[in-house]
Formats: C-alpha cells, structure tokens, sequence
C-alpha cells in the first residue's frame, strides 16, 4: 500500500469504538489514516469498515492517537513516540496523572474525549461522535507548545471543544463528577439488595428518584478496578469529602436543625437547577415539563408534534415524581421556540410548564 | 344540602392535590364525598371542580381520608375519630411512625399512597393518580381488623396496590430508597457546586450519569424538615449504613483489591439491572435500547411508530453514556410486542437491542 503524500497523515494505536471514531472523523476530512492494533481481526474490520486507509505503523505520521486499554496506554505512548520521525503523540485515557508521568516527551500531550456510546468495538464508531463533545487535553511544562497546537487543532477538527487542564486538576475533577458518583450509586444499590432481600417489597416502594439515582450503577463493572487504581489518590479524597459532608448531613438531621437544613437542600437544588445540560448552547434552552398520562401514542403525539415543527430536542427524559409512577415528559429545547411550543401543546391540550436553563 | 343516604359515604379533611385526587375517584365509583380544609378557598375550589359533593363535616362518613401537611396529621386523625360516629380514619403521611404513636384507636390505620404529580393543588387532582400504584397500611396490634379491610377495600378501588406493612419498617424503607437518596444526591451536587465555584469547567465534565445522580436534588427543598424530623431514626440508620458502605469502598480501593471491587460493582450492577421499573407487570416487560443521532423528528419517528402499533410505552428515557453526551433512547413495553418492535425499528434502520426486565 502506497501512501498518499499529499494528504495530512494521522495513526491510530488501537481500533476500538474510541479510535474507530477519530479514524472516521479524520478520514472524512481527507486525512490519510493508518492503524495498528494487537487484534489482526480489529484492523481488519476497521479497514472494512471505512475507518483506516492502512494497516500497520507510520512513521511519517503528524500524529499519533493511542486508544488501547487504560493498562497499555503509557507503553503504547512511548512506543509511538520511538517509531515516529518527530510526529506528536496523544491518548484517550480516562485517567491522566499516571500517562503523563509515563510518558514526559515534549511530543506528548495526553488527552481524553468526553465521549462514549453504548456500542462496543470498532462496529460502533462514529464520525460525529466528538461533534460537540468537550475534549479534555493537559499539556505540561515538557510539552512543546507546537505538539500542543497541533493535538489541539486535530481535535477540533473533529468537532469537539478543548478544555486544558493540569492532569492532577483533571483527575480530581472526573473523580467529583465520574467516579466517586459511580461508586456511591453502586453503594446505595448494594444496600438497597441487601435489604431486599429480606423484604421483597422494598423494591416496590423504590420509585422514580430511586431509578434515576442508581442508574449509573448499572453500567459495565470491568473497566473500574482500572480506573480506581489509576486515579486512586483523587477518588480517595473524594470520598474523604463525600462521607465528610454526609457527616454534617447526619449532624443536621440528627439535631433537627430545620433551617440549616433547608438551606443546604436549596443550594443544591439551586445548583442541580443551573446544572449545564448537554447541549451546545445551554444559556439557550429551556425546560418544558409535560405531564404525560400512560397510554399507547401519548409521547408520540408530543414529539411528532415539535419535530413536524422542525424544533430539536436536546433532552428528554420522563421524570417521575419523588414518590409516583406516573411520568412527567421533560423536554430541553430552544429559547426561542418557547411560544411555538405552548401555543402548539395547549391547543392539543396538554398542561405544560417552562423554566430557562441559565448558564 | 341534603347527603344522600343511599350512597357509599367518604370524607376528606384536607382538599389539596392528594385528598382531591381521592376525592375524584371516589365520586367517579358512585361515594358521597364530603370535604373540609383550614382554607375555606381550597374547599370552595375543590367544589367547582367536582371534586366533593359538599363541603364540611360528615359524622356518617364510612372512612375519613386525612391529607393535610404532615406537620397537622395527627391532631386532624384524632380530631376525625372524635366527630365520626364510628367511621374509620386513616391518613396518607410519608412517614409512618408518629402518626401511629400518635393516634392509637382501633378505628386508625395509617397509609402512604407511593403517588404523586408535578402539579400542586386541588387544580391538579387526577380521579387516576393511584391506578397501579403502591399504597402501603401501616394497622399495629391496636387496629381493628374491620377497619383495615375496610380501608384496604376503599383504596383497591381506588386502582392502588395494597402493601401491608409496620410502620416502622416502613419508614426504615423509604429512608433506604427515598430520603437518604435525596439527601447524598443533594451532598453531591453541593460538592460539585463547591469546586465549580472556582472551576467552571467542572460542570463541563458533568455528563449524564452526574445529571442522572443529582436530578432529585432538583425538587422542593421545602418539604425535607419535616421529613428529616418524622424520620430521624430511620434516616440516621440509613446515613450511618451509607457512610459504612462507603468506608468500606474506601478501603478496598486504598489497597487496590480489584477482585473485590469487580465483585461489588457487578452485584450492584445486577440488582439495578434487576430493579423493577415502574409498570404493572414488571416481569412481563423488556427494555428496548436504541442509540438515537441527537435530530428534530427521531424521537417521534421512534415514539410515533411504536403508538401506531398500539405499543404502550410504560417507561422512557434517554441514557447517557457514562462520559458522552449523546443518547440512547430507552424503553419498557410489553414483552409479548417484542419481535414486532425490533421488526418495525430494523425496517427503519434503527439498530436496537432487548433486555427482559425480570422479576
């Protein structure tokens, strides 16, 4: 196979569901692309599949995405960085302090895509699937500012915005907002079983809040111990504050204090409110809230309804009142839709309501 | 005006957006409903909308249903017992155990229909709100067994499904998957708050399954003292099993056991694979999952031809993946309609997959 000198060249380690995608969305944007994996079978189908120009290594290539298992990724990064003739090298991982201490080559700037699908394998990737996603890239004091730039602007070719972070910051902050609340969420699970198992009616009375809350914890279980023990001193703390803060929660409850109380729920419920949704523009949308009754079309009728309208939904979810089965429809919209939307569902008769979600 | 003597006879104390929903579905099964409340504004509303027969007091009444702010349920249960000329009185308080302590008469039996709605009031009262619905009986020794079944006859007809149970385990139980729940969603997402308040880009690393974990924490704050206050023992036990558990995930990935993390993690991913949704005939459904492209139209495409089939949706949401922002359409329909869904989203180059959700 000959290479195509006149296109930009970029080389995937690892042809997953995650390098898959970056292979994809480059190769559209006329990047010529190669890929190496320790599965034959995986570049075989990659290259079936569209997502590779090439099997095997390329030395010429100006960058060098690593995508294998969190357990390889520093060894793959050294690698890359040996066998390439000067390109910049990145990776995926979940997890930075351990890769960037690996792996402290002014050619390197570890990365990682906030992005993810429930597809597995290279069968599941996606050109589009960074198109909006934040992309976390921790530079340090050895990175060259080029490498940097350049890791950078591949990355927003792809569509996503960059955020730079120290690896350390990084990985305190996926521990608060990843980790820790898997772990909690598999915590509240596991005593909610063990009561059950006793008293099979305790699941009965588990609604809505309970099922939102816990939802987490149904996810693949494999990929933890490696995340734990790679960010292990960040989700420690973590926890540390997370029972610290509970602890207080108990002393508030236990002295019956009611306006200490009130304050703390209302702060967080301040802070949940203004949470930013998933969507491009979140100082944009609002909030429209349905009440649904449970029958055959009923959701059909309201999404039909606002997609004949040529409004997108961000968002949807049914949230069910804190102790109730009965749905409430919740859509995240456009702003600037908000009067197309009421007047449209009133005049079908539904009940709804509006909150802008602020910034 | 005159009651009329040939028909069933009810009565409720309290006519907000539970005792108007009672209400509603007794009138609608042929009951006279009488009804009183501390505002004379909320009876004469709940009379427009057809929700009594006559506003006051109604000695004759057969059961007294006491829906008033939990802070007023005892003293309007006892208050009931005294004017009824031998009626049964029972209440629908989240907490169970001291309305019980509280009014200990042969005649009381106390309850917590697991319903509820978005809508606040008499003006969002719903003749069937507590159609398949959990309504757990809390009778003690003292309760007459007529007075039970009683109740228990009144609110099956109502819809609800009648869980019997001592109060006390009953409020240890909604501690477990209500109150402590709410209480660690809302400590999360104050401590995500906390660090966003210097970091901004936190909230950006937020993706769905924090937004899953922290939406309870969105509702009102307003009702949580007293909740914390009824059912301080409960949720003390609770929070001091939660930090327990958590302790004890501290320590397991302080000394990097992956076996034993794997293993806590895959049991609670099966007890919440295994949590039945909110549906009548949980072990008779299945969990349909399809990536959905974030477009106008594709929700109601999916919803729209599931409703021309006549496929009652039961549940619905979008699942994020752990780290991305793009959705997977989720939803609980009659198992029986399996191979017809999967049929009708292949021909329309939906990729899908089922799970049953078992018993």
């Amino acid at each position: 196979m000959v290479a195509d000198r006149t296109r930009q060249r970029a080389q995937i380690v690892g042809t997953g569901l995650i390098g898959g995608s970056i292979g994809l969305g480059l190769r559209r944007r006329q990047w010529f692309v190669t890929g190496s994996d320790v599965n034959p079978d995986r570049t075989a189908r990659a290259l079936e599949l569209g997502v590779l120009d090439a099997v095997g290594t390329d030395p010429d290539a100006a960058v060098t995405f690593v995508a294998t298992p969190a357990g390889a990724v520093t060894q793959a990064c050294l690698r890359a960085l040996e066998q390439s003739g000067g390109g910049f090298v990145t990776d995926v991982a979940g997890v930075k302090g351990p890769v960037v201490k690996g792996v402290e080559d002014p050619r390197f700037v570890g990365g990682h895509p906030m992005a993810g699908s429930e597809q597995e394998g290279v069968d599941g990737a996606d050109p589009d699937m960074f198109e909006g996603a934040t992309w976390v890239l921790t530079p340090t004091t050895h990175t060259d500012p080029v490498a940097f730039a350049t890791v950078r602007s591949v990355v927003s070719q792809l569509g996503a915005n960059v955020v730079e972070l120290p690896a350390s910051r990084h990985d305190d902050m996926v521990a608060l907002v990843s980790h820790v609340p898997h772990l909690t969420a598999a915590t509240l699970m596991n005593l909610a079983a063990d009561t059950a198992l006793e008293h099979a009616t305790l699941l009965r009375l588990a609604a809505g809040g309970f099922r939102d809350m816990t939802r987490i914890a149904a996810g693949d279980a494999v990929i933890w111990p490696d995340v734990c023990a790679e960010n292990r001193d960040g989700i420690l703390e973590v926890l540390d504050r997370l029972v610290g803060a509970l602890g207080e929660v108990r002393r508030v409850v236990a002295t019956g204090d009611r306006d200490l109380l009130l304050k703390t729920l209302e702060r967080a419920r301040q802070a949940r409110v203004n949470l930013p949704a998933g969507v491009p523009s979140s100082e944009d949308t609002v909030e429209v809230r349905v009440p649904v009754p449970d029958r055959p079309g009923v959701l059909a009728e309201v999404t039909t309804l606002l997609g004949e309208m040529g409004i997108n939904i961000y968002d949807l979810e049914i949230a069910h009142s804190a102790e109730g089965q009965r749905g409430v429809l919740v859509l995240v919209v456009d702003a600037a839709a908000t009067g197309r939307v009421r007047d449209a569902l009133h005049e079908r008769d539904f009940r709804c309501s509006f909150r802008p979600l602020g910034p």
